[in-house]
């Protein structure tokens, strides 16, 4: 019932494996070994493409350093309201960057849309140097909402922001989800939609601390080397990277582990669908749920021993209604996550609202 | 006719004049000179309070090296959401504070209010240290709409900064303005209302190039002389500065360039307040105004000299209605405007309108 | 026969068996598990002391997060003219400090000497804000000769220090082969000796990537979670630093390890130093050799697959002769590094030169 | 007597009058006015090149802004070892850069050398991204030691830059003075020697705060706009630059200026080398002395009321023998220093000696 976030367990067991294999032996530091090379020749294989790929530990060190690349730090870079980089990695983005600004563009609403971006585009000053310009656009896969983006979608934001001279940074936190749930290659999400960065991390889907920054236009990728160095995000044992995406991504175990989580999502989801008094607030299309429920039922479940956090109660769509005491919460289901951990979940539920029935009549 | 901004002419003869005076002779360098002291034991008097003050030589500069003595670079600064800080001085405050991030909490409204700051306060995440947490309020005077804020507004905005844990930054560019707008003492608008750091703005309201960064707060300033270093603004012969100041402050001489602008501002404002077919947004409490007015008659009154500009289309409220074919612009009075630019803008318009009445019956 | 550095090879097989052991089950992320706080008690026991410890990936972010907690960004860091964080991070310790500035002291000598620091703090200027001051010693730990720093030379730095007003930071990227060297306890070379933060480097010794930053004056470490954060260093996954400070310390394992490397590298100085033609630049006091040889020799090793690399000219000391055909190199063993790596490496050096004394007589 | 330093007055009355006559009508703000264009016209002109000029209230600035087009922020910048950007300036290069890093490359010499320059280039490390690369060179113009660098000096630095990848940076803080000093025009000392972008100060040869950052190769001024921006350094009232520039270049003021400091330098030289017990260190080719003198002489003088400041004991050379009681002192003459001044100020060495003379045979 460990519903918390798909970063609260350890690595998958092929994951894991590579990792000890890749331990024997001597290498070379910083990256010129061979498993680092497999795991670009892996990515350029998946995402049929001459990429460039450089790999980092954490999602905020990919986020960060790949936006730092494409923006000047009098420039800003356009995000969700809710987006990872904008909420949840303190001022990263800002102290790679060297001070540029993050705005957020869609106030109220779960995902990006074309006209989030034409409006701020046409509304935005544009006096030189007074007004700082947008030079990047950040899109969340999955997003923040557990919505995916389609290539439609991405190619939309994407021509946008070309034509207005924007760069398109993707950060692919749960790019494995949103991949495993459209019916769509690597390829059609990425370049062929316009993606010029993507901060692909395998570290929620089943690697221990593995995050890739792929530069489909390499020529944004000049400085990088630089960049990761001086922040302290290159490793001398560089292999360990390489070997974590080697396992990750060959013999498609990324998409195993994905679909596995979605799958969990799924079928929680329907459980709860059918219980009256929880609300799902966005269809599930990855592995987050967010739902309503009433604040007793969320404390029954925490004292059961379930995990999962309280969202942005900010964030919740005004069309959703909520009852005074009900609380706005987030499920994250993983590779991990057990068919009896998500029936477990499902139990407690029902047994809160039995009791709560039985009580009620002689209750308050 | 130039109503482009307050900043479009020289300085006042008396502050000029004083450049001259203190010209003469030797002194050393870096500040350490009589007029530096002479002006901040103006600055004491004046403000009733024996403060700490710094000077410049431009109001980006005194607002970010104020707000990066009170923010961390892992901090926020909440603001307006058309904050002279956030929309015209390129990313300088992330620039002096390392990052720190600026979040505008005012959407649609004309001033900030105890609500906007409640609001952000129990909505923004807690988490650390993923979510940057608020450290600054950053309050204009006079307001981004040209109104201002009376003592009562700034204790209430302090007074709920304070309790949370925020510094209290006021960005006087157009203090003056306000402080004779007001029937009230500096002091009333500045450390007895709450506000930790002033910057005080005299370029626009007749001096050269002078502003100065007032601590109340004063254990606030320890790394101040670093800072003002590093970035360039110490200047070598600062009495030029000093010498500003001095003047300006003497004998109230700012009070009466202030009055003088807003004067002209209220003499303007009636005028045009009757004249069908404009419309003024806020009402006109300083020395600038905002109106609406026919794309035409912009572009007339452009074309016979006069000379101000459009104002952030998104900035106007809901409850103002706009034609299609109308702009909406701000009109900035100075101290030196005079009675003879001002009628003679009316006049222009009046002829528009005569020219209009007179051509549309015949015309499309 | 590989010598290029101690970074070139994996984890012990101990390190390795705790990153497999704690893979297993559910945990909280960011460093809020239990493997995380058993390295820290691990560290506190070995210690013996109450300190504070936080984990990163990389040495290079070890000792830039700890030298930004100590010195403001208009300060400087005095350090030896050949430290690692002056010559092999790029300009990391500036990015993190913000744009503090290192000054190398020791010109021409092997280690930092209380000399070094008297004779810079008598004549650096002392204008405020013109010349930067100096606020912290960096020591590296073994040094950047090889030589190791008994405690009573650093306390005779630190004491010097502390009397300037000079934080101590210590480098201790081999750490471990220092203390396995000198007879005392990690206390002695540490918080006893006058060292205020110590980046203790485990991946070097035995870690896959693994450091620590460990405060002793623990008023210093205020800010770093936040400075953690936002250069992207912390990671989800947190368990995997704690798993392997774990495995490293519990039952002396890092000791063995760093013993294994300095015995190997006293082994290899026992055998070169019976060899004419090369000469050993200083005592070989933990893991590394510094050794001039003809440059056809060091063709002829790298022909033969030894690894190893030529070292900085300008660090040779003027007392050691260099003949115009011979280079400076530097060798580093490890725990991984085997008798027979070691012995070979011998008999190659021993072929060329009787291969050469063969050749000689009819050739050039 | 007052030989502090060259900024301890005002503005010659020339530039005082202009700053008087711009003061006049209106003006449109930050740079967009008349004066500003005249003053790049007559840079234009005075140089004899297509240049790019823009204008700051300070030298930091303006050298600050200068490298920071020049370098990026994990490369450095070689300098003297008592450049004013090392030593004077705070961190000033290293926050308007990023953290690009100063290295001194001229220990004990009192011009940097080409020799100095191929030395450090022959040393460096090269590995990226681990080893710091630099990319500038910047020279001061007159340098350090009152001495001027000729063309040809200028021009064999520069050739070894560009052939390395260095760009070259002239600091000008006394530029007029050095071009006065020598038989050149403005064009040989810059362009036509091979520096890429000059800080031209004018603030210490005559003007109030006015120094300019004068691009040659203006390929590398892209960014300059935006740095000078979110750094505070563009001014409202810009015509106020643009006046004392205009003031000062038109009719060769700035070298009647120089000429006149110049000259007072070389009269005080000539009257103090007649003199026993002082000696001149370096030769006097600008307005800047290097003297030592007996510490109770230097006491006598302040006692006098004259001002002047000790200088780094540590930048005298080697081959300058110095007594126990002697210090080494540095006078600046000016624009405004009269001949009463000079003659004064060896009044009183006379004096001081005389009384030392009489009083020694009956005293200590």
């Amino acid at each position: 019932m460990k519903f918390g976030s798909d970063n609260q367990t350890g690595a998958s067991q092929k994951v894991l494996e590579m990792i000890n294999v890749a331990n024997e032996g001597y290498t070379h530091g910083y990256g010129d070994d061979k498993w680092t090379k497999q795991a670009i020749d892996e990515l350029k294989n998946v995402f049929e493409y001459d990429l460039e790929a450089y790999f980092v530990s954490t999602g905020t060190a990919s986020n960060s350093l790949a936006l730092s690349c494409i923006v000047q730090s009098w420039e800003t870079i356009l995000c969700h309201n809710y987006a990872h980089i904008l909420i949840d990695e303190s001022t990263a983005p800002e102290y790679f960057s060297g001070g540029a600004r993050m705005i957020p563009i869609s106030q109220g609403a779960e995902k990006l849309t074309t006209e989030h971006l034409e409006d701020y585009i046409e509304l935005a000053g544009t006096e030189l140097p007074h007004n700082p310009q947008a030079r990047a656009l950040s899109i969340t896969q999955a997003s923040e909402s557990g919505l995916v983006y389609p290539p439609t979608e991405i190619k939309a934001l994407s021509t946008i922001s070309k034509d207005n001279g924007l760069r398109v940074h993707m950060d692919g936190a749960r790019f494995a989800n949103a991949l495993a749930s459209l019916e769509c290659t690597p390829a059609d999400l990425t370049w062929k939609a316009g993606v010029d960065v993507l901060s692909l991390g395998a570290t929620k889907c089943g690697a221990l601390c593995a995050e890739a920054v792929i530069f489909f236009d390499t020529e944004l990728s000049e400085s990088f080397i630089h960049r990761r160095k001086r922040s302290g995000h290159l490793i001398s044992k560089g292999h360990v990277f390489g070997a974590q995406f080697v396992g990750w991504l060959r013999d498609n175990h990324w998409l195993e582990l994905a679909r596995h989580a979605n799958s969990q999502a799924a079928q929680l989801a329907e459980m709860i669908s059918s219980i009256e008094g929880l609300q799902i607030v966005w269809p599930v299309q990855a592995n987050e749920l967010f739902i309503t429920m009433p604040e007793d039922l969320a404390k029954f479940l925490w004292e059961a021993g379930a995990e999962f956090y309280q969202w942005y109660i900010e964030a919740l769509p005004t069309n959703i209604e909520i009852g005074d005491d009900d609380v706005f919460v987030r499920l994250v289901t993983s590779f991990a996550t057990t068919d009896e951990q998500r029936i477990e979940f499902c139990e407690i539920i029902r047994r809160y609202f039995s009791e709560q029935t039985y009580i009620k009549p002689y209750g308050v």
